[in-house]
């Protein structure tokens, strides 16, 4: 198109809707939340219509047939995606919440409270689902949002954020609360990363150069998560038992995804008794292997690790191994090695897995526990909006607390300073 | 010079060490920051000999009084900074400390555990005390530190890096924890701020000038605190008493720093009550008022306030003056105008006093209490690195806490994800 879509003017729509937003109460948006569910059922026959036609256009285009897997709607999808909608409205809603409300020497009384952020944007792939659900969650957490899903889903988005639009507006709510970026054009989404003084945060989920595209050309603060290269560190004084289970959990159980393993590190005082064991069941499953030169004698069928063999991330039933001398060179390999994602020590001996816990800093440092527990929902959190990878603000699977900050309040009785 | 200093590896030298420091026990960090007090005062005669220098360039340069004033260093200011470091040693480390440890459905114990961010670099202008104090900071918290300060102070924060540096040498402890940009040259600040991979946030402190520098060129993120338009509301049910103090106290008690008042609202119902006596005080502290229509008849020798009036940072004996219709004619302007920063509410009316907390959302909210009390030392934070005016990470004033980051601890006993 010849005239690009004015992002500007959405983005201050949602600026505004934002403050309507931060001053509604838990019911209120519970209220919101459950109608928004109702309408996704009750609006089916348009949401199916709207998804047949991106359905269409990837089988035009040829889009890989996983990729078409995630942008098909079905009915029980959309059973799905209004459940996931009312089991966000019956999470505790973290915005209004006051800590540490504490009296200071000369009397005035000094907290803090939890607000929304303001406005969120959420960059993502050819995922409808995300629309309904990032919705969702920035609207519990008082946030006005703006969702620039992939191209090939956008019909389908549309149709999802129609619904939504339709609920606020009934409600009295202004619909620029929820809104999608029409306009999948790239130099569109270049504008939208620049509009720092009406968004407050960027979050991007999809693939590795989709984030750092958006993390390149934002001048907004940016949630990132790159990829994750989880570790599980078999220490010699590891229960063989929990430490199979633990790998073929860890790398096995859905091989694709960010939490998976891709790395086993193992003691060289249990690599005799438990590399043979994790060999076979390793085969079993169909794992391929790159091995360091030490493990690789355990394996049939194991290929040599190249140089960066420890810095991949497969998402495919294929793994590093590698035997480490002892703790300290466990501890230096994942500090090289990680991208700060999920690490996992499997020990009976309480001081090194203390010390483990205390000298690895990735954003989730596990005991005895898969790696696949790393994500929103089986930590507690109720719902996840993403993962961050890098310290600042969040780290590790993100709640709704965070798409919230802390205010200060200060309640006095006519005090000055001296 | 022609070849540039190596900021690249400088910054490696802070990641490496970094690790270090974020092992250390509070004991041990206590015991380095009581030793670089002791150092401070041991090395009075070398800190004072370049200090000499430094100022005896700032009279050839002309450089401004008060940044002479800012510069110079005596006997008494060096034990004050030393002093100040004894206080950050009595400070509580906030590593460590472990939240929420809860067991999940099948057994898993999930909590969070607080740890440094890692490398941080600050920003600032010329003043040699920021050194001592943004490094004992940064120790306390675990952080490796790169202080990069205005050219003007550094042979004076040369030297007493060096004494830091030494206390760290003589504690095996990589001195390359706290390191001084010996180059003050903006080529090497701009490299300094595309080192993402190796320093984890930039604060910059000082005028906006070198803020929006920052913000705008740094890969890194930035904790950003641009400026302070901080508003006083006199609501119609305000105690009078009350309202002139916490007036002359807000504008005149230091006015040229952030947490100074720069506008006075007043509700209209009281503003023949109030605004009266508020003229007189103010001219007695020879307060120079630029006033809207309603408010101007009450003062004498004010000025018509011009368009930009109500965004302006007077940093001075000046301030805006406006009546308001009501209270959601004062919230609205302070919605338009309002820098983030802090914003005080007059009244003994409760019901307004909290619709005021809650639906305002700068960084700190106060109800009959001075803006003055807007800074960490005040608020109870013990020492104050910057404050936020950005709702990322941190948001007001920062303490030790805002220079750490959570991550996610799971103990288990061979869970695996079904």
């Amino acid at each position: 198109m010849s005239t690009q879509f004015d992002v500007v003017a959405l983005c201050q729509a949602a600026r505004l809707a934002s403050r309507q937003l931060a001053q509604l109460t838990e019911s209120q948006k519970n209220e919101l939340l459950l109608a928004m569910a109702d309408g996704l059922v009750a609006a089916m026959p348009q949401i199916l219509a709207a998804n047949a036609l991106d359905m269409a256009n990837a089988r035009t285009n040829n889009l890989a047939s996983a990729m078409q897997d995630r942008l098909l709607l079905t009915e029980a999808r959309l059973q799905q995606l209004a459940q996931a909608v009312r089991h966000i409205a019956a999470l505790p809603d973290p915005v209004g919440q006051i800590r540490q409300m504490q009296p200071r020497p000369n009397g005035i009384q000094v907290g803090k409270m939890r607000i929304p952020l303001g406005v969120i944007a959420m960059i993502y792939e050819a995922r409808p689902n995300v629309t309904a659900d990032a919705g969702a969650l920035c609207l519990k957490s008082g946030n006005a949002v703006i969702l620039r899903g992939g191209r090939e889903a956008l019909q389908s988005s549309l149709a999802i954020a129609e619904v939504l639009q339709q609920v606020l507006s009934d409600h009295q709510i202004n619909p620029a609360a929820i809104s999608v970026l029409p306009d999948p054009d790239r130099a569109v989404l270049l504008t939208l990363l620049q509009q720092q003084s009406t968004v407050d945060l960027v979050i991007p989920r999809g693939g590795e150069g989709l984030i750092r595209f958006v993390s390149e050309h934002s001048k907004i603060p940016v949630i990132q998560h790159y990829k994750g290269i989880c570790h599980l560190f078999i220490d010699k004084a590891a229960d063989v038992e929990k430490g199979l289970a633990l790998l073929l959990n860890g790398k096995t159980q859905r091989p694709g995804v960010c939490n998976a393993l891709e790395t086993l590190l193992v003691h060289q005082a249990i690599a005799d008794e438990f590399l043979p064991i994790a060999a076979k069941a390793l085969a079993s499953a169909e794992v391929q292997v790159y091995c360091c030169d030490k493990s690789i004698t355990y394996f049939e069928n194991a290929q040599a690790a190249s140089p960066t063999q420890f810095d991949t991330e497969y998402l495919s039933l294929a793994m590093s191994v590698r035997v480490v001398s002892d703790f300290a060179q466990a501890v230096a390999h994942i500090e090289q090695h990680s991208s700060g994602h999920t690490e996992v020590i499997c020990t009976q001996d309480i001081s090194r897995a203390q010390r483990f816990i205390k000298v690895i800093n990735s954003a989730v440092v596990m005991v005895n526990a898969s790696s696949r527990f790393s994500d929103g929902g089986e930590l507690g959190l109720g719902a996840e909006i993403g993962i961050s990878t890098s310290k600042l603000h969040a780290y590790g699977p993100m709640g709704l607390e965070s798409l919230t900050t802390e205010k200060y309040i200060v309640i006095g009785d006519g005090q000055v300073r001296l």
